[in-house]
């Protein structure tokens, strides 16, 4: 049960964008541009580093959630996502993406961790400075999207179909989605 | 040194707000809205959490700039942020500010770490869900920008007087700036 009454009974990031637009506006911008936006990393690579920072915040509602939108939006789909969550070194990536999973992992303990070394390995495999960047910002805000949703006690779906079902709506919608029609139930 | 060539010399966040005008702008209207916007909660109080934080986190640029704003806008000024910096448990901040603080405190490990006990000792001293819920976000935010200044490994000022220059900037003008006039020194 949340910590707070929120106005809804939405899960996750869901319930606690309705309960305070003021906020929920520029988080899904942010959230639009990075994973979203015009980027030389494929949008299912910005997903998986989500995804993967999520669970290694032990996000239940987060990593969920943006594992089926990786999985909706790479080559490899779920079974893809699912070997980079146990073992990114070993999961069949291609080396710049594993070196950027190097410095997302880093960052989710610290950017006191993010080393000249990982962002030298990164850069030797190819990743642009802006590469570099993005990835930081990724996974600094979901340190903070996890931080939010769990720190509130938000609840999560335990159904994989309903993880599903949300990624095939944000890989057509995006994340700063038309106001809802009222009518309609959602 | 950083690790990106960003394109200023410009330290902390600064740099990277001119480096990735995308982001920017939503980063900026978030913490515009968190630390600035209307709430029951003063304007100085949100600093000294972002501060609070910043500093658990051991990020420099951001606890030297939040704390310089706390400071500004708090009665106690510099010192009250201080003693709350040593210790919060035993710095002259009412209640309820320090019950909120023990929750920022948890954010910063652990989405997990705010327990039910946490929020129900934050209640008892008259704090509202939307405090409890601006107290999570903004240390759900600072946990990123955290994480984004140092991992990305921006510069900070040693000189104590730079931070005070900017929190008099910030305070006046807030966090979403007019557009730098090139001819002027900023």
């Amino acid at each position: 049960m949340p910590h707070i009454a929120l106005n809804s009974t939405e899960p996750g990031i869901r319930g606690l964008l309705g309960y305070r637009p003021q906020t929920a506006r520029p988080l899904s911008e942010l959230t639009e541009v990075l994973l979203r936006g015009p980027s030389t990393l494929p949008r299912g690579e910005r997903e998986l580093i989500a995804a993967y920072v999520s669970a290694l915040n032990d996000c239940r509602y987060c990593s969920s959630s943006h594992s089926a939108c990786a999985g909706a939006q790479l080559p490899g789909g779920m079974a893809l996502v699912e070997q980079v969550r146990a073992d990114p070194g070993t999961a069949p990536v291609p080396a710049k993406l594993k070196a950027l999973l190097a410095i997302a992992s880093a960052v989710a303990v610290s950017g006191h961790a993010v080393t000249t070394e990982l962002v030298a390995g990164a850069r030797a495999e190819g990743a642009t400075d802006m590469e570099i960047h993005d990835t930081v910002l990724i996974a600094a805000v979901f340190c903070m999207f996890n931080r939010y949703v769990d720190g509130l006690a938000t609840t999560a779906p335990d159904d994989p179909a309903a993880y599903a079902a949300g990624a095939q709506r944000l890989v057509m919608q995006g994340y700063v989605a038309p106001p809802a029609d009222p009518g309609r139930e959602d």
